[in-house]
């Protein structure tokens, strides 16, 4: 169990498959906060720790938007190391959400950057355009790290370019899926599946089963449910077989108190997970 | 010449094609620095001082790699920070190289972290694998502001998504040119040239020959010159009609010093700038 899928797929066993997206954003903020007279650091990690806090024991994991906390400039990114730090210190699986994609020795330092110091995370996303050099600096990390590269992505025009037909007569998300699932074999936990694993939105089920043909092995990072309009139903093909991945919500559970009770706000987080935890058990396995 | 592109453009025209690329990390710095006895993030802001004091007359603009700096966290997002704004003050074009690509509302995140605030820069540079939703959060600041999409990369492994064969007989690659092409119709400026550029490698000649075919509004940033392999007689196509694009190198600026002596290093930095300068002038328009 020293490997992080494993740790990360025993959590969403155990707790649920949910992935709560710490997309934290200045306007998501209840008055109790808002009106705290903190700095803007301190109001994005008090919000934070306060919903960790009250959901850690329902998860898997956590997922943390770096875009949020980086348009704050230094400040926002002492926000995001906090949190990340205080994720982690509560045993929790954090996953940066960098998608971070560059060449080789760029990618060293972006490793070195999100899977050690200050921005210390368990996973990172990567966006695997610039092909196998985005991937092999994080290599040496696998085990105690993983990483999820993208494959084919929740957003409407994700389609522009992923759903582009190959002259082999697959669309090229499947060649990425299938790249992915190769270099994901060089790293398999005792779960049966990779430290290596990928991100497919849950908005395009049809997509996703083909995808998942080609990736037996590899363990799933799924965006698009609730607010961009997936359902569990949506992924009931996937999970038939049990649990092969998380399910990302942030904002429909960040802002679930609003227009019920500021000052509660985590309490309507924790059970607007707890509604998420149980649609997703609804069709695990089944 | 209000427009970035156009700014861009007369510089290159006027001073060089050159884009220095001031991806320092702590080992280029010279001893000078690395034992003044000064902070990380002070150190490598001295060292990025120094070197655009002595370039920024003879150079088309500076692109800083924000990986070197995240890698040492909040302290080197510090530096990144410093050096921007330095840049920016002396009256120099900044490429914030940070390849980012997300959903929507991400990438809205992203626009305002990287072209205003703290970490405001000129130009960014993004991984458009999303599809349109990478690019419109970006639209609302063009004119001032400009963005390089990424096309087709320098790096050896580039090959493994973007040369897949599509089914109408083209590579991936042309298929996204043609598109960060008709994007770039939005946004042209007086030189001809559209605010929403493209990131196509030098180590690529006759790939980046048929791009330019497809994409003739469109002005490139070019990696890939010196250490990675490139030069000059590779541009010899893409330069003969006139200047469209920047050339960028790193290393073989920053670290142009190495051997030869630590107190002077910026100097060295300059007589590279100017070899490289001559080396690409005398394929332009010819």
């Amino acid at each position: 169990m020293n490997m992080i899928i494993d740790k990360l797929y025993e959590a969403a066993v155990q707790n649920s498959a949910v992935c709560i997206g710490l997309d934290t954003i200045l306007k998501y903020l209840p008055d109790c906060i808002a009106k705290s007279g903190l700095s803007d650091c301190d109001k994005l990690f008090a919000f934070n720790k306060e919903i960790i806090d009250k959901t850690y024991d329902i998860v898997a994991c956590y997922k943390v938007q770096i875009a949020c906390y980086e348009s704050l400039g230094v400040v926002g990114l002492a926000a995001y190391r906090s949190t990340l730090e205080y994720a982690r210190s509560k045993g929790c699986v954090v996953i940066a959400d960098v998608k971070r994609g560059d060449i080789f020795s760029t990618q060293e330092q972006y490793a070195k950057a999100h899977l050690s110091g200050d921005f210390e995370a368990d996973i990172v996303t990567l966006n695997a355009y610039m092909g196998e050099d985005t991937i092999i600096p994080f290599e040496k990390y696998l085990g105690d790290k993983g990483l999820f590269a993208l494959v084919k992505t929740s957003n409407p025009s994700g389609k522009d370019f992923q759903d582009l037909e190959l002259i082999s007569g697959e669309p090229l998300y499947i060649a990425v899926g299938r790249k992915v699932s190769e270099w994901g074999e060089r790293s398999l936990g005792s779960c049966g599946f990779s430290n290596i694993g990928a991100v497919v939105g849950c908005t395009y089920p049809k997509e996703f089963a083909a995808l998942k043909k080609v990736m037996p092995r590899t363990f799933f990072l799924v965006p698009g449910y609730g607010a961009q309009g997936g359902s569990a139903a949506d992924l009931a093909e996937i999970f038939g077989d049990g649990v092969c991945g998380v399910v990302n919500s942030s904002r429909q559970i960040l802002c679930a108190y609003k227009g019920k009770g500021d000052d509660d706000f985590a309490a309507y987080s924790r059970a607007e997970t707890l509604k998420m935890a149980a649609d997703l058990k609804s069709v695990i396995g089944k």
